[in-house]
């Protein structure tokens, strides 16, 4: 028996002994310890974790530079699972689900969750103190002293325990291997695109920062039939695989001789329709909105700021007629429409949405790594070496 | 023959000396001057001004702290006037039309006139230089020193000269001392709401700032159906006049033992759905951004700031599902759209819309003043003692 086994503990009410990467401390390397993980509480479930994906917005939370440093803690947000026990209440959920797991949940209740037109749960929103939503306790110790949690998630270990609102079942012939990306960074840049700009036919775009997310914008826009799509980035390496996404224009700021806003400007005849800041980075924000044209231009922000999380515009941008928008999961209800998108990817035609074509998520895999070589996936991103690491959790 | 008569140059070349309220430094009280008008150049028209009202952005630039100082200066952007004259090539106007001022111009040419989505005119913008559009010339000269214009208009006069592109006719029936409020003020409030931000029946909306663009966003939600109308400003003498306009609940916020937002937070579960900030105070802009509700919460500004002109907020804001977005004269095409809102006025049911009740114009005027007294407008608005003031010229 593995050190990963579950306890002789009974099924639905055990502590699971497993491992788990664990921050001690902000920006230094995980360390896989031997975890304690409770039973799921009332409206809980607990899941065996089959693969997470390293996401930006998790090492910008395990640097603390922006963020509120939180530690011991496991990270981890976006990932499949298979559920293993369910708390007291749960119906929706039974043992041997495949799930993806969900760092905003959807209650479907509140005023929100029921609005029809925002995915701001307001019971189960994003989780920043590192504690479960019910309790405000963790479902993680070691020998006792508790292991915060990351966005309720926390898939960095191979057990984890999630509210039922922040799981969301996939049909059980989707390759958990791949899906794990729509639980975070595909979704929120296709969904950015395609719900929240909801990008016209025939319109020019451009996307400050050509990660995951920032081709998942891409791909978002070729998908709604934008006929030019600028792609913005420091890394001349992100060229050639931009294309498969949908950029028709490269360009590397470094390569020129005014700023990036002019030269963004100068290609669209006064500014792009859309600007998408997938970057992290709040002084881009400007930037988007100055390449964005007067009269319409609409700028999205996607990302977690790094450093500064203050938002600085001159208010002449948007008098001159732009919008500024925010973009969560790509403005996604969780559980009412990520399966769509799951079902997207397995190529089946959804409800009475045209699917121009299949949703790539493959082609961003670049790096598949056994769980105990988690820290490597972080040296990938932080290098820029990476787009989507995928790590395997053991069987 | 009054100093205001015409000289006996010939009618469409010749030049007019006339009185103009000239401001010939920051801050300091106009000056009545007798000023050489120029005859309209192509594609001009000279305007005998009837009445211009005083709007708080005269203000805000004639004090430039926020703007560049561009002095000597003959300030008013929100007037109704008669043709004198027009220039070659003007085949839309001609002797004796009434007109509407426009402070924002329309080509009906450009990128943006013929966009269909967009008021921000590529050609006949918003004038900063204090010059012609045409050829960055003055129309306005003492003795041969020219005179910087204001936005191109320069209604603080008793003839003017505009582009034909930045005035507009309207039904020579129309009270010319009561429309020139639409020029500027009423307009831009009853677009930011009805056409800017759409507000939807039944909803919440604050307004930050009840001048007469905050109480014509009260008047624009209301005929919107908005169903609470929260106004907030810090002149306990607003709060009954602005009933009267359809502000259902008004908030002084020295009256508050919370910070408004919170206010507002608190009685709106969470926030309004609209916010509009009318006040020209940068750092309201966060306020207005923190008074509306996640997931939908639009906040809309409309002013042009007396000092500091950069915006600030935190990204969170954004993050969670808010907008910004900015209003220029409410989003109305200026020439396309102003004759709707006269005939509005005039209590005529126009196009397919429909109109829940009439506009109100009259009771935004609480001073009605002869030209050689501009300077009691400009002390009236500073001290918060006036919605409009409208400023009669001599006959």
């Amino acid at each position: 028996m593995s050190s990963s086994s579950r306890s002789a503990s009974t099924k639905h009410q055990g502590v699971i002994t497993c491992k788990a990467a664990v921050a001690w401390g902000a920006g230094e390397a995980l360390v896989m310890e031997e975890v304690q993980v409770s039973p799921p509480q009332p409206m809980e479930i607990r899941l065996k974790v089959v693969c997470t994906s390293l996401c930006r917005s998790d090492i910008t939370s395990w640097l603390a530079q922006a963020q509120p440093p939180i530690f011991p803690r496991i990270f981890g947000h976006e990932a499949s699972g298979i559920v293993e026990s369910v708390g007291q209440g749960v119906t929706e959920f039974e043992e041997g689900d495949h799930v993806l797991t969900l760092f905003i949940g959807e209650c479907k209740r509140c005023r929100h969750c029921t609005s029809g037109k925002s995915n701001i749960c307001q019971v189960l929103g994003l989780e920043r103190r590192g504690v479960m939503h019910s309790d405000q306790e963790t479902r993680f110790s070691i020998k006792g002293k508790p292991i915060y949690h990351y966005c309720a998630v926390s898939s960095f270990s191979e057990y984890t325990v999630v509210h039922s609102g922040c799981a969301v079942k996939v049909s059980s012939i989707a390759p958990l291997e791949k899906v794990c990306l729509l639980s975070c960074g595909v979704a929120a840049g296709l969904g950015a695109a395609w719900k929240v700009a909801d990008v016209s036919e025939g319109s020019t775009v451009v996307i400050f920062g050509l990660g995951t997310v920032g081709l998942s914008v891409a791909q978002g826009a070729k998908m709604r039939g934008a006929s030019r799509i600028i792609g913005v980035d420091t890394n001349p390496e992100k060229s050639e695989k931009a294309k498969a996404f949908g950029i028709t224009d490269f360009i590397n700021p470094n390569d020129c001789n005014e700023p990036i806003q002019q030269v963004i400007k100068n290609i669209t005849d006064g500014g792009a329709d859309y600007s998408f800041e997938c970057i992290g980075d709040t002084g881009m924000i400007t930037t988007a909105l100055q390449s964005c044209c007067d009269g319409w231009g609409l700028a999205v922000t996607l990302g977690v700021p790094n450093t500064k999380p203050e938002i600085a515009a001159h208010y002449g941008l948007f008098l001159s007629g732009r919008t500024l928008r925010g973009s969560l999961l790509g403005g996604w209800k969780p559980k009412s429409d990520l399966p769509h998108l799951v079902d997207m990817y397995l190529r089946e035609v959804i409800d009475d949405l045209i699917v121009p074509q299949e949703l790539q998520i493959d082609e961003f895999i670049t790096h598949n790594l056994p769980f105990e070589e988690i820290n490597k996936a972080f040296d990938l991103m932080t290098a820029g070496k990476c787009l989507r690491c995928v790590i395997h959790m053991p069987n």
